[in-house]
């Protein structure tokens, strides 16, 4: 067995550092916590399609119990080849689809000249290949607004909280963490959910921790059984890829759910977060 | 992102396969039941340290709940300076701790010249350093005991499945799998337990798949957040380390917890297996 | 064995791709050439500390062969802890100190609005925390100037093409590739040097491929034996960490090497190529 | 940057360790040499296919220049449904090879049970899969003849040199370490080749390293490359796949070389050592 690690030894000191502030942080967006007794779910497509699209999403998955929307306008695809995101049609998307649900919106930026398009979302998304863009960090830091950083797909879980510092410093403490998955050698599945983070991050941090179960498996008929495992890990909210038609969805549709699937998700969900309350 | 492996579309075609055997295989051991609608908790120290030890430790556990016993007696050692277990004692002591409590018993085998000694053990268990080690797989297969194999620690699902089909083949249709964490970048955890081996795993396979969170993690912190996901997961089993003085441990201490704490955790883990059923 | 990947059957095909440009790119900075028969050696300290530090080092180099000047002005720290370069007035020390001894520089970018500051820099250098900071990437593609792009160290050689086309596309072909080590679970070294890299890339790509030993060791006494090695794998330069008191460097002291042991390895590194060259 | 890791201010202190034994050992195998002043070629098929074709290659591979011959007869195969060797008949027609060209021969084992038909195998080799195989560790340590052990591929150095020691402490000091790749998220190549293992090695411990590029890349067209950079590391050997006949080799073809392919390279890795020497 490979000796034992000292890692958890080494407190975590910075002011995502549990020592900096000892109660958990609970995030207030609108009527929406993250954080705390509730379990927070963020669910939409991976992209922002059309405005048929994110509307009819919203309001599906709104009666559904979803309590934040999500849709991608700038995606940072891998391959300059791929769909890139609607943009700033996309978010202007968004935000109306936000309203008219009632949810708070969240999506991701890549670049630090997007910032005045991000006036009317509530959560600002620091995707994983942006974990170590400090210069992006220290920006998004200086908005005020909740931001919410996915841990880079080969990053340390004390990195991600270096991360969180970043934007911390700059005077905004409504930071989100959200495990994602890593990069190891197993192939099944699209990257390896380290569930693990979920509680090791909560002794480390008083942050809220999500968990994005799309993502990490890249297979819809996965992501149920790992937003399960997320809940009784005792992670603070889940993240999940909803689609009205996940077979023509533009961009990742192998990992999307349909509205159906998302409610039986929800449902199962909660009903893991109310026996372990009990107990 | 990464293109999309296209592992899963391969189905597994050997004895191991789904496409072999459509319905789940459950496991008998004298009354247990390993597979199937049960939790399967099996529990005890990493090493039986003295016949004292087991025997209260097998008491404990068995008021708890616990429906199998665990106890290394050939322990595989990293360093040849640690401490290797009991040996041939070591078995004795714990197939008299499984008879007074009338629990069935497992222990690790190491090598083939070990096999006459494993007469009163009822499942014999392949570690994770020997799942590809075949001639010991194909002895184990020849007999007829049900085996536990544990994924390596850098080893893929399919190759977890060719083990198993190592034993298989040689007539033994009692396999359990057993995920135990891989080896990754990340230090705050000894290894990175790999969840979705288990929706993975059922999906390919119709052999029960269980989970040890106390190897995976190191610590015994995170075994019951662990072990509850898991469940949530859809393991048909938990394996845990537990010692009734878990400082004093003569191996892996930091990662065993006490009766107490295994009481809390399998009433827990029964409730989040409960609320699944219902919901 | 696992089973063999099919990576490589399927060819790159973007303009950074082989079928794109048959004959090797060659970049030519003054009178310095990256790529084809010449050994590059870019060298120089991890970050510029202070005007004499840089102008001495830049002699000390010059006079054993380097022919082109790093120095780090903005420093991409994991922790906000951390010193984090001396920004602008770094970038004005190292452009004089290349002046001086005639030497072409490199330095490198971690944002978008540093760009005007770069105007001196003869290479932009994309670090290995950025190399999917698309939005950088499109950017710094628009100046013309050679750019250097680290592997991020857990991207894919795939990866690292696709990054370069997000330059490429963007209208500047002069594009340099670096291996720096990606990240692994052996803690020997900080990274593991992936020198297969070196082969793989020259078959996919025509643009050059340099290595940098002292990132992917961490540690002074293993960056010769690499960089030797990278030579012989057929690198087509070499980025070495030279510091004229390593041990009171600010930053990554422990991977410097010092201008005596660096006139050794330059030495060694040009046989290893005329030795494969003679052959 | 990841904080620096402090694995290497601990020596190693069993007796593999540098501290032991302060030369390097030198193992002797009829009128050849492992370790010291001269390099190390061992080469041959992957498996013994026939009678013939041994003696063949033993014959074209011993006039290049090749000073050990390897073939496997007990192969140790993932799938249960791939070739398994031609086991002792193997063993007979590879010694028949040895003696026939004058070359020491060398040939896996893995299982306890074959030692007795190892009698004419001048080194036993043990494999990847079974560097923690501590059982057949101690009983070849025991035989007195030299073994090669090979790096698992997810174990670090610091396990490889406890499997080391498990030999040594045997009473054979004749022990040859071999590095062949780890697994990591890479694919374009089989495994991922650490050739730090090389310099990192050779300071912890006096034993001789030889490296593996034909299992680590997998890819005939990368072996040369990544065998001199092995030669440029440091490495006392290497351990190169040739067949007379690569297309139609039964295990591994596509990373064998042909006797001309490994003509060239072995007179390249030569000049590469010479080079070195001289300067």
């Amino acid at each position: 067995m490979p000796e034992f690690n000292e890692g958890l030894k080494k407190d975590y000191f910075g002011p995502a550092g549990r020592s900096s502030h000892r109660e958990d942080t609970v995030i207030e967006i609108n009527e929406v916590k993250v954080g705390g007794s509730d379990l927070a779910i963020i669910a939409g497509p991976c992209s922002v399609e059309s405005r048929e699209q994110i509307l009819n999403i919203a309001d599906e998955i709104k009666d559904t119990g979803a309590c934040i929307l999500r849709g991608g306008a700038f995606k940072p695809r891998t391959s300059p080849y791929n769909f890139q995101g609607l943009g700033e049609e996309g978010l202007r998307y968004l935000s109306e689809a936000g309203r008219a649900s009632g949810l708070p919106v969240i999506s991701e930026i890549t670049g630090i000249c997007q910032i005045d398009l991000f006036g009317d979302i509530d959560i600002i998304q620091v995707g994983a290949r942006n974990m170590q863009n400090f210069e992006l960090l220290k920006e998004v830091g200086r908005l005020g607004k909740p931001v919410l950083i996915k841990r880079g797909f080969s990053n340390t879980l004390r990195e991600l909280l270096f991360a969180a510092d970043y934007v911390m410093n700059e005077g905004n403490p409504n930071v989100i963490l959200c495990e994602r998955g890593i990069r190891t050698f197993e192939t099944y599945t699209r990257n390896t959910l380290d569930l693990s983070a979920v509680p090791v991050l909560k002794k480390l941090t008083h942050l809220p921790v999500i968990v994005d179960p799309s993502h990490a498996t890249g297979r819809s008929e996965f992501v149920e059984p790992m937003a399960l495992a997320a809940v009784a890990a005792g992670a603070d909210g889940i993240m999940i890829e909803v689609h009205d038609d996940p077979v023509h969805s533009v961009t990742d549709g192998r990992q999307a759910i349909d509205p159906e699937a998302f409610m039986r998700l929800v449902s199962r969900a909660r009903a893991v977060r109310a026996a372990l309350k009990e107990e």
